[in-house]
C-alpha cells in the first residue's frame, strides 16, 4: 500500500508497503481522508527521534474488517492512545496518560497510508451526514473540548483565549458555545477577522510595553480563565498578567526546554494552572455533526505530494485517498 | 500602650503607643494572646519595606468597643484583610485579594499590641470553652482549609504533604479529616515522629538520587494530590515527580525569585497546579473547638522580651498581654 513513512530522520514516500497486520481486537480502516497536525511537522524536525512507522493520528476511514461486525463498512474516527490495559493509570479512566501507551503515528503505525490497524474500541462511528472531511476534525476538536471536562466555565464569567492559530479557532468555538463573555487575542489581524462573528478580538500589542513586557491590568481588564493556546514561552507570561485574582489558566500548548516563572504569583494570587491534552470524540462529533463548530475547508493532495502538503499554508492541510 | 512597631527596617519596642483610633465600622479589642508567624519574620528581613506600623497578625482578644453592642465582651479573632468594599474583586467574595487591600501587621497597624482596632464584619466569636492560646492558630489553620475549599479530595485518593514544618502539620491534620490515605515526606526524623499517628511519614532522601534529582516513580508511587509546603524551590521539583496524571499540586508556600519549570509537563501530564493561600475562619474555630485538630502549646513571652520570643524555636511562639 501507498505510506508516508518515517524512518527515525526523515519522511519516505512507499508505495510496496504490506497491509497492516490486525492483532486481537484490532479492526482493518480503508483511510478516506488524514490531516496534517503541527505534531507531524514536529517529529520531521527530531520530536520523536526513537520511531520507525507511518506517520499520522488525525484521520477518517471505512471499516474493513474488525471483531465487531456491527461496525463493517462503517465510517469511523479514533482516539490516538492505547493503554496497556493493567495499570493504574488504565484502570482509572485515564488511559490516554498510561506510561506503556502507544500513539497513533508517533509510537505504533498511523494513518498516512490507505489501510490502518488499530484497536476496535478506540473508533467512534462518525454521525450520517458528516463528511469525512469534516469528521477529520474530531481529534484536534476533542482536545478543545477537554478544557471545559477540566474546568467549570460560566455564561458570567471572562474568559479568553491567548493565540490565534488553528488550535485556538477550535478552542474559541468550544468556549463561545459555554456563553462566557469570550475575548481572543492574537498577533494577526487578518486571523482575528475569523473570530469576530463570536468574540471580541484584541491584538496583542494592546498589553504590550514599548519594552515588551505586560501592562499593569486592573481587575476588570483581567479574565476567570485565560487559555494559552499560543505554543511559545511569552504565552505564559502574557496569561500570568491577564487571569484575575483565584482564576483559570489552561496550559494548552507545550514547547521544548525550561521556562523561567516567579511562582510566588501562584499562591499569592491563588491562581490554578490546569494543563489540558487530549479530550472527548464524543461531544467533538456531535457538535460537528450539528454543524455547531466550523472549520476552513481542508485543502486534500495525494500522499505522493506530501512535501507540498506539510508545506501548504492552508488552515488545514491533509490527503485523500479516494 | 505597649506595642511592637516596625518602623520600616527594624522592629521597636514601645511602651508609650496611643490607643487605636476606630474608624467608622470597626471595633475595639483589648489582645490576649499574639502570635509570630513566619510573615512577620520575614518583615524583619525586609519582605515589607513600605510598612511602618503595629506588627502582627495572628491573635485572639475581647472586643471591648464595637458598633455590635452583643459583641462586646466577647473573645473574638479576625481576618486578616481588609478591602476596599468597592472592587470587583471585594463585589465577587474575594476581598483578601482586592488590590487596595489592607493586611493587618503588614500595610496597616496589625495585633502585636495591648489593643487593636479592626473592622467588626472581620471578626469571628470564639467558641466557648476553646482557650484563647488554642484559638490563635485559627488564621494558619484556615489556610489550610483553603486547600479543602479549592481541590476535591476523596477518601480513595492518594494524598501527600511535602514538608514537615508547621505550615505541614496545619495541612496534614486537615487533609488526614477527609479519610485520604495521607503521607507526609520531609527532611526531619523528629518532626515526621509528630505525624505518625494519623499518616505515613517518609524522609524525603527516599525520593532522591545520588546526585540530589528525583528517582522515577511508577504510577503507584506517586499520588493523586501532592501539597508543596516546603517553602523552597525544589519543592516544587519533587511535587512534579510525585504528582500522578491528571493530580493535582497545590502551592501553599512562597518564595521570591524566579524558578525554572519544564512547563510541558503540566500539558503532557494534564496536572493542575493550585495556589493556595488564606482560607476560612469558620471550619478552622469548629475544628479547634472540638478539638480534633491539635499543636503543641505555644510558648508565650511578655511583649518586651520580643527578641527571644522571634528567636524561638518552639512550634510556636506568641505574646501573652494578661
Amino acid at each position: 500500500m501507498k505510506a508516508l513513512y518515517f524512518d527515525g530522520k526523515k519522511a519516505v514516500y512507499k508505495e510496496d508497503l504490506p497491509l497492516p497486520q490486525r492483532r486481537p481486537g484490532d479492526s482493518l480502516i480503508k483511510v478516506v481522508v488524514a490531516d496534517i497536525c503541527s505534531t507531524d511537522k514536529e517529529i520531521l524536525k527530531g520530536y520523536r527521534p526513537d520511531f520507525k512507522g507511518v506517520m499520522g493520528h488525525e484521520f477518517c476511514g471505512i471499516v474493513e474488517e474488525s471483531p465487531d461486525p456491527a461496525l463493517v463498512g462503517k465510517l469511523v474516527v479514533g482516539e490516538i492512545n492505547e493503554g496497556c490495559g493493567d495499570c493504574l493509570y488504565c484502570r482509572t479512566g485515564r488511559e490516554k496518560h498510561c506510561l506503556l501507551r502507544q500513539t497513533l503515528g508517533m509510537s505504533r503505525d498511523g494513518c498516512f497510508a490507505e489501510y490502518l490497524a488499530m484497536p476496535t474500541r478506540l473508533l467512534h462511528v462518525v454521525p450520517e451526514g458528516l463528511s469525512p472531511e469534516k469528521a477529520v476534525f474530531t481529534e484536534p476538536l476533542a482536545a478543545a473540548f477537554e478544557i471545559t471536562e477540566q474546568v467549570k466555565i460560566e455564561p458570567g464569567m471572562d474568559v479568553c483565549v491567548v493565540g490565534d492559530g488553528r488550535l485556538s479557532l477550535m478552542i474559541a468555538q468550544v468556549l463561545a458555545l459555554t456563553g462566557a463573555k469570550l475575548t481572543v487575542i492574537g498577533r494577526h489581524p487578518e486571523k482575528l477577522d475569523m473570530y469576530k462573528t463570536f468574540a471580541r478580538t484584541v491584538l496583542e500589542t494592546e498589553y504590550r510595553t514599548e519594552s515588551g513586557g505586560v501592562k499593569d491590568l486592573t481587575a476588570d481588564e483581567c479574565f476567570d480563565v485565560v487559555v494559552d493556546a499560543t505554543g511559545s514561552r511569552s504565552g505564559i507570561e502574557l496569561s500570568m498578567a491577564l487571569v484575575r485574582k483565584m482564576g483559570t489558566i489552561v496550559l494548552k500548548s507545550t514547547y521544548a526546554g525550561k521556562t523561567e516563572l516567579d511562582l510566588s504569583l501562584i499562591p499569592v494570587g491563588e491562581i490554578s494552572i490546569v494543563g489540558s491534552r487530549c479530550g472527548p470524540f464524543e461531544p467533538a462529533l456531535r457538535l460537528l455533526s450539528e454543524g455547531k463548530v466550523q472549520f476552513p475547508p481542508v485543502e486534500l493532495y495525494e500522499l505522493a505530494d506530501w512535501e507540498k502538503a506539510f508545506a501548504s499554508a492552508a488552515f488545514k492541510a491533509g490527503f485523500s485517498f479516494e
